[in-house]
């Protein structure tokens, strides 16, 4: 039975591999890797720090362009639904013309907003390919961002949302601690000033940058600076949990 | 200027730790290990295994007993404040009272229902003891969940909520996935039978255990074989996912 390891990675800092996720590395032979555009290329850069540091045997790279998607689709859902099974397909037609131990690194945790495991199971589904599959888990980008702000991501006790920038606009804010990811537009100044904000960009990465205050107080600064961030680079990451004032 | 690390250490599988974390780890002279009583020997195992593979230089370990704690208190909230501040106490007395870098492990990430953050800033806004502090985000209990059953945590784009056994009482489930930790008499007996449920115990450990189906299906075998888990071995840390069906 061949053999296929889905691996969090961590969400920047090539140290946040895990040992588990090293010694899986180890084993490998492929790795297949979902093509990301140019812009990213800080993502693959960490993904090589990694594979350079770590991989045991010769491995090879085999790259999977990612097939183009309606990034402003009239049904959200069907469309990404669509686009995971033409990846899919992709990564079937990969797996099986190589041999040996594959593996898909993926970006912080593969449990959180990743396409990964649907992808592989869409596959499966398929029944085409028979391969047993192991997922590692990573540190989440979630948990770099409360590390680095040196905070827990709730009040004692309580519950923490994890959401989208679409959703946070959509429906607001509740009365809790919300993560908020997946953010293109700064959904944040759509919360009461009084709010309070952690952001992080780039966490983990030679680019970092951390602001914390109250989102009336800080949060023109936020977009300005997050603006200047993305015109630099080309490419920005950034998350930032919300708590409403006491 | 004292160094201290807060030291994610992931959920379970000593492998789990962070190559940040090891790093971490050999530069520390001095670990606190704050008392959980002796039915959590595991626990300690856990962290005797990574710091047999990974400490760098010879350490001490320090032991700081928990203060006693009124485990059903009329005020939860203010119960656990004071106790934070009396075991806040016994830390910085043990700092201060040790040489060179010192460093608190915790279990899974220090951002998740851990205390060690509060603790440590307690200390710092006392005021007597100045150090400068680090944290290491570790891999979370619920990634580990995820990971041993393959699965996202929500569905395409929706969030995910993380709570606690007492709340998922108190408030019923919400419509999205639901991730139910620190649940010591099986929250998810209350929500309706055909939610889905991925419940894991003693992951990454020797007796991991994972059961998933429909709650009104499997939620009472649940119950049965956590009981009796819990009463071989003296101890359980149990933790799942809930989805409401579409
Ligand atoms: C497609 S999701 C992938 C999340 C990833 N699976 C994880 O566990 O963190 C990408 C989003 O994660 C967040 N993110 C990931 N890495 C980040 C980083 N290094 N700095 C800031 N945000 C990051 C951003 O909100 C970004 O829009
Ligand atoms: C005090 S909280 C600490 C959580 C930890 N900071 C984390 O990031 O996972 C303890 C709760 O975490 C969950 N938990 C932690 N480790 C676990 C494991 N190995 N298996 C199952 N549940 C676990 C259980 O719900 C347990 O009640």
């Amino acid at each position: 039975m061949r053999k296929l390891y889905v691996i969090g990675i961590g969400a920047g800092d090539p140290d946040q591999v895990t040992m588990q996720a090293v010694k899986a590395l180890r084993e490998v032979d492929v790795f297949f890797v979902m093509g990301k555009g140019t812009e990213k290329q800080q993502l693959v850069d960490v993904r090589t720090a990694i594979l350079d540091e770590h991989a045991g045997r010769p491995y090879r790279i085999v790259e999977i362009p990612d097939p183009p998607r309606d990034r402003t689709p009239a049904d959200y859902n069907a469309t990404v639904l669509d686009w995971h099974e033409r990846r899919s397909m992709l990564l079937e037609e990969a797996f099986a013309g190589t041999e040996g131990v594959g593996a898909i690194l993926v970006w912080g945790d593969p449990a959180l907003y990743d396409s990964t495991l649907r992808m592989v199971e869409q596959v499966l589904a398929r029944g085409t390919l028979a391969f047993d599959y192991t997922v590692i888990p990573g540190v989440t980008s979630v948990h770099a961002l409360a590390a680095r702000h040196r905070i827990v991501l709730h009040r004692i006790g309580e519950p923490v949302h994890i959401t989208t920038g679409r959703r946070l606009r959509a429906e607001g804010l509740g009365g809790g601690s919300t993560v908020v990811m997946l953010d293109a537009d700064c959904a944040f100044t759509s919360v009461p000033g009084d709010t309070y904000i952690w952001w992080g960009a780039y966490l983990g990465m030679p680019d970092e940058t951390l602001f914390h205050g109250r989102a009336g107080e800080i949060g023109a600064e936020i977009v300005r600076r997050r603006a200047e961030l993305r015109a630099r680079k080309g490419w920005i990451m950034d998350i930032y949990l919300l708590r409403p004032a006491e």
